[in-house]
């Protein structure tokens, strides 16, 4: 059993912190959050000491840190864990500011860091990236990537998100890298704010497509909303040389029922707490082994290239131009 | 143009004489029906004129007939046909009665008859036993049929259809024949009447279950009811030594929404005119290819053994226990 | 945290093994199995210890058994544990022989007894049951389940299965019991072997279609076969008043792929193990509700009514005539 | 019956010609091509005399004329019929040539013209057409129009095709508006060369993605590709405030095989003649209806706003910028 600690106790990080206590490989030692009622809360219900951050990097016996404390401390706690010798799992984004971020990257650079860009865990996305490899759809062409919220988060997280583009699209920037097998170097986004003005008095949108390009031409929509009346709407559209491969939305059970109205299938999973449960299981599982000696499938050079790109989009969304990395 | 003669102007004769008037190579010259009115309106609208039927079978011209009159017409009407030379299309069931329609069969022998069994022309089943004969999934085992309409019909039709396994099952049994490959030796039906109290008083049921099985060991499902509630639902699963082929039922559209609720697909077809409207016209096309000389896929034969199969069931039903034949 | 212990540490006592030890709320003490090899890899896995059943039964701390043990030990293992005062989770059947298991009943009657048909555990055919108990299709009236596996099971396990009936269409016959809501009191099945001469030979069948039918007329089809070709086959349809609802078979993953051939998805879930994961998982969850007072959802009267349908199908089959209950 | 010409009988004159001839309104009087031997044959099959374009649009009794010439005919012979008092049936484009198709409008003012967007006249994006109008997904918000045709064009055809965004784009665009319900003001383009090269040496483009936006901000992706590999890829996804409405693809027929590798269905539609076929007959009767007096659903106006739009994702994608209208 390894050692872990956990910093953040809010939302997502009890997913975290449950599935490392669940993990038969990990030991969730720790549990580290300023807000020490969540703290001692979150660690008594998976058999945890609460216990500061500073005290659990102390630890010899910890070997890793789990690091889903609020986005602004994200790097911050990277760099800590790094200088104790900790291998990282951090939450994304790394950090809202990729000239912050850059100028970290040094320090990082011999980490053992994994950035939980959880759709590259998710199993139905991991069958498509499977299906594409074993080229039964041919080359790659170009990618719809939908990613809808079910419904916009409250303002008062709006207004501290780093906006839509590094929040939100930031998944879909990573996917888009991972499935592209080439680092765009166009990006064009459009952007609205349709849904609520109050999101667009905090500066942010709340509704966008962005157009990514490669070298070789190949080319990807992201469709971004905040909201989306029937649920988490996270769909992949892969476009080949042979044919198409799409990994469709998760629905809550196979029951359909028929009526006058037509068909109707049971509803979409609601949100990413459902919907990515075994993306968050798998990625803990995939810390294991890092832990053990394995290569993060995603690290510095992941966290970097997505908020480039989340960095570029919204370039593109205020000046109406595409923009070249 | 061959010409030809349709008997019945009701709604179903309507649907055929369309047909017939819109096919290249057959015209459409008399319309006959003891509704003086139905037969003037209908052969207004089709270009044909109203005659006698007597004297629609001594047109020489006339080269087939089509049978789309009331049930206890139908016999009689395919033996003057028949003994006047002319092809025929005859809408099903052949007869009410078995014994009836045994006698009759020495004269009809010689005729060209074509039963209209329309599952046997709708492209969708069609394609289902393409699919079959291609070896896809193996060899056939078991059949399951759905039939169900979506709405019982007037007591007043119930009271002359014969009851529903004379009158709804024998097209299942007719499919169950052509793509079991293999006449049925036994049956057993259970029938009930859930749906509407009346149609019990009126000595019918109105939902029935029913196996066959051949002497091969293969078992074939018959899954019926008056009322669905979701449109017309006509479903075949077939089930091989190497897998399953389907034919599911035809939605108005391709279109659905996503709501809350789920997703929701546009409604099914809602009866068999709307369902099987593909199937009409690839009947009279087929018969077009009889009035050249074709082989009927579906004649005497079919409806003798179909009638068969809906006297055994209406016996199994009745007695509770199981019929050889 | 409660003690329990696990009799039988083959492939599905490995699973129930597994779900216990991971319990928030159970300890898995002691695996019993007379095969000691297996006993100890699997006690090992589970941080349980090897135990004699007798020794298991003795230890107070000890407050229910989870039999999972070949199906001859089943009711003398349910007895000697409702005689040590313990809670049961036995998988079915309870036993094959409905005359001693109803002779065993009295001294079950007071046992608190889950008896693990783990199909009204399953959260697809849990949702169907949901969406029937809202009335969204109105009062039920027929029921279709197709209930295939995948692939034979080995002659060895067929010719000690009890028979198709006993072994495979007990599942169906206790979720028919449960989604109807009636006791069947007619049974009529008929059956074959199409898949494999040996399993004939061996007394048995591979394909049978089964008709129940209750009090007030309704009517549930049990379709069952040894081999799918396509993975684990696992479908209800219910057929209401005013709709039908649907569960429809488990995929691996959300994904498809098109090609010239058409839209492929992801295959099915191949077998038990991976389609009913959940539902071993939710059964498990029940049986800790059960060791705090719950209710169990499935007991004696369930075991014993599935038993009894089956050897009335089995009598049915052999006899060709339906039975009555 | 109204007496009306056909102007062309290639592949798309064949068709409209067959569903003028079939039309119960409509009188097929003449058809004229330049290539003698094509328009003889049509003729023959329609029913038709074969006529110089002069000489019909001379003959009084003709009311109409379609026109399904190539497409460099098309804008002289809209203004022919236009001078001769004709309807006009005429198929997109109008011209390649925006300038000189907006110099032409004048004279064509006050023609009863009706350009043939053949997907307004489709019935499965008419009906969501029809859903987004009663407004069960709410405002309409953003749309993703996915048009990828099965296989390149020959390259003889590409060089005359005006290119990909006015010969195949230009239904998006005016699909777009129809839906949008509000004029693009900005078009941004990405395209590629991905599928052969030789349409590259030609000039042209075969994959691109294309982003509108209106006014109000609502966003429509346009995704294009020359080659599928699994037929015919029509596709709308509307997204509202609501939920989301889509129109998905139209398979051969309801079969699917169910298989080791999963569920498959039959093929998807394959071509715009067998995908668009009911698009065609009722856009001829939509005619009908313009003859009688009727609006046309879609006339000068919208083909000039459908062609500015391809002119302007032309230049978009040619100099790397978006284009304001």
């Amino acid at each position: 059993m390894v050692c872990v600690a956990l910093f953040g106790a809010g939302r997502i990080g009890a997913i975290h912190g449950r599935n490392a206590a669940a993990h038969p490989e990990l030991r969730l030692k720790y549990v580290a959050d300023p807000e020490a009622q969540a703290a001692a809360r979150l660690a008594a219900e998976v058999g945890a000491e609460v216990a500061a951050a500073d005290d659990a990097l102390a630890d010899p016996e910890v070997a890793g840190v789990i690091i889903a404390s609020s986005t602004d401390a994200h790097l911050d706690q990277c760099l800590w864990a790094a200088a104790a010798g900790k291998a990282i799992f951090c939450e994304k984004p790394i950090d809202l500011d990729l000239a912050r971020a850059t100028a970290a990257a040094p320090a990082l650079a011999e980490a053992r860091l994994l950035v939980d860009f959880n759709r590259r865990f998710d199993p139905h996305f991991q069958a498509l990236k499977n299906r594409l490899d074993t080229g039964v759809v041919g080359d790659l062409e170009t990618l719809n990537i939908t990613s809808h919220d079910p419904a916009p988060p409250p303002l008062s997280y709006i207004s501290v998100s780093g906006g839509l583009f590094r929040d939100m699209s930031i998944h879909d920037f990573d996917t888009a890298r991972w499935l592209l097998g080439e680092a765009p170097v166009e990006v064009f986004a459009t952007a609205s704010c349709l849904i609520d003005p109050d999101i667009g008095e905090a500066g942010d949108v709340d509704t966008a497509k962005i157009l990514l390009r490669t070298p070789s031409g190949k080319i990807c929509l992201i469709s971004n909303s905040r909201r989306s009346g029937y649920g988490y709407d996270q769909r992949i559209e892969a476009f080949g040389s042979a044919g198409a491969a799409r990994a469709g939305n998760v629905t809550r059970s196979a029951v359909s029922t028929w009526t006058e109205a037509g068909a109707v299938t049971d509803g979409f999973e609601n949100f990413f707490l459902e919907r990515y449960a075994d993306a968050y299981r798998l990625a803990m599982n995939h810390f294991a082994q890092v832990l053990k000696g394995a290569a993060p499938k995603a690290g510095l050079i992941e966290a970097l290239a997505a908020l480039a790109l989340a960095e570029a989009a919204e370039q593109s969304a205020r000046t109406g131009a595409p923009v070249r990395l």
